[in-house]
């Protein structure tokens, strides 16, 4: 993307360059050099997340020690595993010595603990402090992601001096464009930018501009909340406080991104029905890939034998009626349909915060109402169905029963979503899959009490 | 959020404080006043969202002049419009023309044409000179994202003259951190942050920490794409150029996160079969709702009586071994499943670019080999249930047939987001619904046949 041409997709770049992975199975270690030096960190990152282990470490011992560093920073945790796999010792230590403290925590955190171990083995003390402080925090908090390098400035500074204290301690900080203002005891009063500092005069004090009482997260406080606080209020960066309301780090930008990043794709993962899995979907085996949506899959076939049990209690009518069944895949189909998209919806206006837990009774009226048009539109359509296969009765059973379903499936795909943020449970996993489990049992039910009072069969 | 308890959920902060729309609908303006007074503007923009067009409103009107700029820039465009509908004519021209003219290009943008039309003649002749030139970038392109005002640096500045000039003229632009280096010509060179002007002696020239050939985008490109190379690249800001490469605005990091929550949200809502709507999910009428989800059912309803018609045609064979109407829900509702499940982790990873289209052989290999994983350990569940329900000849019958379905599932799921990308199609259209019910079409023709075959019906 160095030089992007407006005209051409991604699609054709990528048909003319040989790709780093087909020069390394190759065994064309020169030109795979060639390419990662004339690419951007993050895209060799990308190239190498894209590899089988095996591949992927080669190809980053190929990379110049400063480069590797950069590189190294961007990987999904299971290349850096690979990466880490085959390095001799002193190399090792000297590697992870150099790494980011939050980088290397949240690698440390999803690492084999053999591997974790072998890695705080080789930190010096200090390094192996920071790191065990961001280790201390539960996974997925604010803690685990933020940087615990950040400049503080005294309430009391002037402008010229806290822009010198800024040149003295910032070098070695992930960020200086947000500065915390504490008091004597660390505690967080206000938050200064850059920016302001910058653009005031010098003989200004600090406090003239210093935004009070500012947005900030708890260490432990879910590191997605912080994330999803910092899009819609556009803060660059975030202060950590510890429970005494102590500054004790950033949640910078980019941080959040990742924050998000990862929740949306394991969000993804759930919605369709499977198990989120740790990699890239291209390097991820398949029999790890198979797991994640067999876990899923096997207890809601085991449900769905359910539908088997409720059609087979009424094998007599399906006997005596045998029209009825040509119209249970359109039906239930149907109710899948719907109960999806309602679920979806829900899902996600959790997710950005749309819609909270407490907006139940809105949300069951307001699909409640979205399922009976739905369902009038829809059962009007399947009653003409109904004739054309059928004959005039079983029309209407079908039409009846597709109303019904449609209003069931909406409410369940819209209310379960906040049954399970209620009770502590991911929304997420209410996915199209299990929606459609329940609505085709549920339905096959009402479809064959419409028909059996109906047709009296 | 100003001073998280860490064991307060937002749910129970809810609770204890009246929202301002209850305190809007029981017509108590006062309270709700201070409660516009206490919380920040991204706040009170989402209690906004959430209410009735009329309520919105009013809450508007409640609010200070300054804080009153800060909240619409925040708004949805929905809600935009319902507050900008009830101003008056010079109020609504002072207003205008004092938002951010990328903030104001944007709400254009998605405006009914005859207000747009009334802002339009109410702007300034330079304000509107610059809205136009934002709303002549396509929709959803990086030009109408970019904040035109950027400040630029001359290669041959030293650190002093430039933190001088970046003083001169940051005051009223968007963001100083990110500073693009150009040519006499206004051609891009290259990029300096602000955190390196501040932390270099004043003496050194600029170019000599100059990121040079850095990351930029074509002002027509999407800005979906331009957003995703921000995150992957850990870019505050990116570079936006003309065709002849000259700086003309800058993407910065909460403009790309507003692009990619809306893309994502749109995503969201296609996966779930329904068109994405304009809207907060609690706002948007009923009416509305329905229709975004109508248009999907229907379409996807009138492929279902494809199932009708296969049902139809096997009705002799159904007729003879009754047995076998028991089992359809299980078999198309589990090949549905498999299907989601492929379609779901396929459309994610092309957008955040894991799965490119070249990569279609290996995506084919990936869920062939996990439709066969899954599909024999789901046919020997499914024998079992089978031979408790019917005999082992139809169990057997459904065994087989789940394997297929199995298999069919992974492949059309895995498949079709990148049949769709290289048609140009967005990938996230290939939802559940629309995997299940080609599934749903496709099983039953499977099972029926391997049913004809073994059985002889």
């Amino acid at each position: 993307m160095n030089s992007p041409d407006p005209k051409q997709t991604p699609v054709s770049t990528e048909v003319h360059e040989p790709t780093l992975r087909t020069l390394i199975v190759r065994g064309d270690l020169g030109t795979a050099q060639e390419w990662e030096r004339g690419h951007p960190p993050w895209e060799v990152a990308d190239s190498l997340d894209r590899m089988e282990p095996k591949a992927a470490a080669t190809a980053f011992r190929l990379l110049e020690s400063e480069h590797a560093l950069e590189v190294f920073e961007e990987l999904k945790p299971s290349t850096q595993e690979a990466v880490l796999d085959v390095m001799r010792d002193q190399e090792f230590r000297d590697f992870v010595d150099a790494l980011a403290p939050d980088d290397r925590a949240r690698m440390l955190g999803e690492l084999p603990s053999a591997v974790a171990q072998r890695v705080l083995a080789g930190l010096s003390p200090a390094e192996r402090e920071m790191t065990a402080t961001l280790l201390g925090y539960p996974e997925g908090s604010a803690g685990r992601y933020m940087t615990p390098q950040v400049v503080v400035l005294a309430e009391s500074l002037s402008v010229a001096s806290a822009l010198e204290h800024v040149r003295a301690v910032g070098k070695d900080v992930e960020t200086i464009y947000t500065l915390p203002v504490v008091d004597v005891d660390g505690h967080l009063t206000g938050v200064v930018s850059l920016r302001e500092l910058v653009l005031a005069a010098d003989d200004v004090p600090v406090s003239e501009f210093v935004v009070t009482d500012p947005p900030h997260v708890h260490a432990t406080e879910p590191a997605e909340r912080a994330a999803r606080l910092m899009v819609d209020a556009n803060l660059l960066d975030l202060p950590v406080v510890d429970p005494a309301e102590r500054v004790i780090g950033l949640l910078t930008y980019d941080d959040a991104d990742e924050v998000i990043e990862r929740a949306e794709t394991e969000d993804a993962a759930r919605q369709g029905g499977s198990n989120a899995w740790a990699g890239h979907y291209m390097a991820v085996s398949v029999l790890k890939m198979a797991r994640s949506r067999f876990v899923w899959v096997v207890p809601l076939l085991g449900v769905s034998l359910l539908t088997v049990t409720v059609a087979y209690g009424f094998e007599e009518a399906l006997e005596e009626e045998a029209a009825l069944a040509i119209f249970i895949p359109l039906l239930i189909g149907t109710g899948g349909k719907v109960g999806t998209q309602a679920s979806s919806a829900c899902v996600r206006a959790l997710a950005i915060g749309e819609v909270r837990p407490s907006d139940a009774l809105r949300v069951t009226a307001r699909e409640c109402a979205t399922g009976v048009l739905l369902g009038v539109g829809l059962g009007l359509l399947a009653i003409g169905a109904g004739v054309i296969f059928a004959d005039l009765s079983v029309a209407f059973v079908v039409g009846l029963s597709l109303l019904l379903i449609c209003v069931l499936g909406a409410l369940v795909g819209g209310l379960s979503p906040l049954v399970a943020k209620r009770f502590g449970v991911d929304p997420a996993l209410v996915s199209a899959p299990v929606v459609t489990t329940v609505v085709d049992v549920l339905g096959l039910i009402i479809y064959f009490v419409v028909a059996s009072i109906v047709l009296g069969v």
